[in-house]
């Protein structure tokens, strides 16, 4: 995961453009079943319009003195985010207006955009601001905002092994530039997800997995698949900031009720202890628009270090050396056992009135393997099993991972002892 | 309030009587909508009867060296409530039988009253009647106990500014003598909401407020009215004790479940920050009555120093020292931020799916006032208007009054982005 | 009742046998009413099957220098219980799988069973068995197993005294042999609170007593009335462990929301104050089996020191020293509150509207009896008795106990105030 991201950290991302369809590309090369989408700028979706397509080819910044001291080409952090073309030299005192750095972090280039106010701008470290002396700058952006462009994002599902229409909804954003943890985390965790759910013998559920922009493309999805959804989606998760080692966190959907917050509580509960569990009032990713009025997709957020809670997000420090090989693969952790747990998580019926003989159907083991469910295990789901209490509630109920009472419950159902309802 | 409470401290009040009416006709110059009724002595109210109407000419006790050392004109707290005519002469071992004083507080004359026993006495501070020398005592009470007198009460209604029946309900009593915190507080402070009322541009409720005296004629007023009340009432609130400014308090209706106890709970949180909350078990005052099973109606009472808690209460300390303009004004304010909460509570849908782009509709202001909306209160408001989730219910979840948020709903409301239900 | 469990204390009891027939013929002097039913091995109950019945004539295990280090007829501990016959001869070694012993509780003979698999042991104190010499030891075990047998069981009903089919449940165990407080404590109070029902002038409930052997005894008596038990009982106890005087405990049924488990809570905060509340996760008795999912009898359990949690369970130490007639008093007693509790536990509706003047009824009296009710218990009553909430639930609201409001209640009746629904 840690060097696809890589591969994928220099792409000039934007909410449209052309580094989103190359990071999709190098997606579909991991992804077979990727299907990209391009929807017309323009586009009305709910009360927003697809904006004009961004796509820049120089922009770069230079000093009095001839030094190039911001450019594109090499961190693309360094230009505002739709940024209008823009050739021009000017004062340093005109050009401040223009320029965007950070005096609480003066080391890091700060991540800006514009996306619907006209402007342009540099961003750039507040150490070398500080530094910069009078005279004049020469500005030269070369970017297009394209009227007839199109807004791109990408979409697959992975089937269920069974008849059914009920999905399982995954969404990653694909839409900042060349930051690790806040966002690339998102799209190469869901690709090792996407080859996990795969791997499955059984699966059931459908999985849609999609990579959009964030605000603006979840927006144009929903405003496209929206009824499709409601119908379909029976739990889901947003996948951001993902990739770093330093903590677990949870944030709800908008009631904190569906059962993706309840698997997402339990899972962080058992794998990682101690979380940080926020409120939907510290929303800011994309389960602002799945989980709003009239949307109520079932979605809830298990995160590493959240959005806008680390000091290095949004800015040139949010990198791969930030993002860990381990804090991928808790990140992945975490959302597979959630996926497990989904899986896991069905409501059984005991097929005999009072306890059985458990010695009769050989669920006594002389020998207990490392693993194997307790004796009590059986006991305890069979207690519980009136058809109408989930294997999550029972696995709650025994403060037990949902994941060893499935296996459990499974042998019940062998032995004739329990049965899905 | 302070000026008025002051006026009307003298007024030899009680459940009956010329007192009763002189309150209300000094009420009325301040309320001209104010109706005054008068039900006969004998009316059968559910279990009660209208007792016989008390009047008093004088009444005073004179000591064996001729002193009055209790008159009724000189403090009408001095006389036992409903003392039966009587002229007399006894020595003291004998007329101890016939007076009250609390050793407990030496320097007050408490206030005493016998409703529905005949009986007859005299209330004087502990350290005058320690001070009694042996000998022979003139009593004589000229008084009345008039089978065909009758029972007085006062109401009013400030109409809603819309078609509707529903009404809010404020009740208050004019039956004790002269003290301030409980009792004159509550016409004083009801009286200034009545004013507060009419100034305002709409009002979505009717308002009716009754003064009345406190239990029968409570009863009273409920056996005349509650069929109409019943279907009416929406919310309300028993005004008691809202005069001195040592503390705020909260008594809850029966179930402490109806929306005039959020509103009350809510109003206090935020005014007043830590306040003291009872339950229904402390109740005293016509609460009793309102929320009785069979009655049930919305009323929770929001107080200062509530009855039975303070050193003052039923005593002659109970005065207009204790009750200050500050507490008077605080007492004030809490209902009428009440008022102004349920008139605020609205259950709103936003228009648009997903967020919408705020700043389209001009609601990111370039220049914000003092005591503008912020623009995350445009946002929060929207996540949760679901068309089911109350506007006081989304103040609670944000911790923020409800007075603050409805003017960012009224803006969203203008710029068409949500739409009350 | 502790000279009741001396005198069945020695007698062999096991699932089976004539151990438990001698157990019922003795409680059967105290309890008229007991029936005795038989129900043959090798009947099918739901998962299990009776059992042979076990008999033993006799037991005794000699040692190479000719002592008899463990006889049946000295403590019946001494033998595994459903032992197969066996006479034989053996060396120390191959004996030592044939012992059972505590070492953590070393004077102790343990209670050891193989009730479903063929086995044969004697049980000693682990003093006695690591004094053990090398030699030959003589075994002799002459028991029965009998195919032809059958599983033996108690029960009786003290009929309501109006007409109703609601039943409160009862049901204790008899297949422990020489143990205490788990298990004779169970049907000696059991047997105290059948006298104490027939003494009672009215009973709301018919109350069906069991005596049956522990869990398969349960079950047999479950696939044999469960239609009938569904349909009748309303509460009830599994009554275990109520005889030695160290602590009061509460295991509530699956859900633990049944009138049951508030009456038991109830009653233990009330006459115990503190007290160990386990979970359903603690169960261990036949509650397994009425609280069991499509069983779901609503019982509860109200013990003493709960079976698995006092060192001398299910050992020789747990005797007639350590169950006490304190103990057993108290056992005895929290569940005669119990069901008083449950007859007193009505729902009532106060016939008039507001409060009523307390004073025409009679209900302030001049002199109060200690443990009469305070006037405030009716007012607090009438206040609550809304036809919906139960007196218990308003003796939970005013923490005061059911048996003290409830004569309350009756003088509201008597006074024409109050009415059950």
């Amino acid at each position: 995961m840690h060097a696809l991201a890589a591969e994928l950290f220099p792409l000039p991302r934007s909410i449209t453009g052309n580094g989103v369809r190359q990071t999709l590309a190098r997606l579909a090369e991991d992804l077979p079943d990727l299907e990209v989408e391009e929807v017309p700028s323009g586009t009305r979706c709910f009360d927003w319009t697809v904006p004009p397509e961004w796509n820049v080819s120089e922009a770069h910044l230079t000093a009095p003195d001839g030094r190039r001291i911001a450019d594109f080409a090499e961190c693309n952090l360094h230009l505002l985010g739709y940024s209008e073309p823009v050739t021009t030299s000017l004062g340093l005192e005109e050009l401040q207006a223009h320029l965007y750095s950070r005096p609480d972090r003066p080391g890091a280039i700060p991540y800006v955009t514009s996306y619907y106010k006209r402007n342009w701008g540099f961003c750039l470290t507040d150490n070398q601001r500080a530094a910069l002396q009078p005279g004049q700058y020469d500005v030269v952006i070369d970017s297009t905002l394209d009227e007839n462009g199109s807004l791109t994002y990408g979409e697959l599902v992975v089937p269920a092994t069974i008849e059914t229409d009920a999905e399982v909804f995954l969404s990653t954003y694909v839409c900042h530039p060349s930051m690790a943890n806040n966002e690339l985390s998102g799209p190469v965790v869901a690709t090792a997800l996407f080859r996990w759910l795969w791997s499955l013998d059984e699966r059931r559920y459908n999985y849609r997995i999609v990579f959009v922009p964030e605000t603006i493309g979840a927006i144009t999805y929903l405003s496209r698949n929206l009824d499709h959804l409601k119908k379909s989606v029976v739990a889901g998760f947003n996948i951001s900031c993902v990739g770093d080692d330093r903590a677990y966190s949870y944030l709800p959907s908008r009631k904190g009720d569906t059962i993706s917050d309840d698997v997402a509580r339990h899972v962080l509960h058992h794998l990682a202890g101690d979380y940080a569990a926020f409120t939907f009032l510290d929303r800011g990713s994309d389960e602002r628009q799945y989980c709003a009025p009239g949307v109520d997709l079932p979605i809830a957020s298990v995160m590493r270090s959240k959005f806008g809670t680390y000091p290095e997000y949004h800015t040139s420090d949010d990198n791969l050396e930030l993002v860990t090989a381990e804090g991928l693969a808790g990140g992945y952790r975490a959302l597979r056992h959630c996926l497990m747990a989904l899986e896991a998580n069905r409501t059984y019926r005991a097929t005999v009135l009072c306890e059985p003989q458990l010695s009769r159907h050989g669920l006594y083991p002389s020998a207990r393997m490392p693993g194997d469910p307790k004796p009590k295990d059986h006991l305890n789901i069979l207690a519980y099993a009136d058809g109408e209490t989930s294997l999550l509630q029972i696995a709650e109920l025994l403060d037990q991972p949902i994941w060893d009472l499935s296996r459990a419950a499974s042998q019940l159902c062998r032995a004739g002892l329990l049965e899905p309802v």
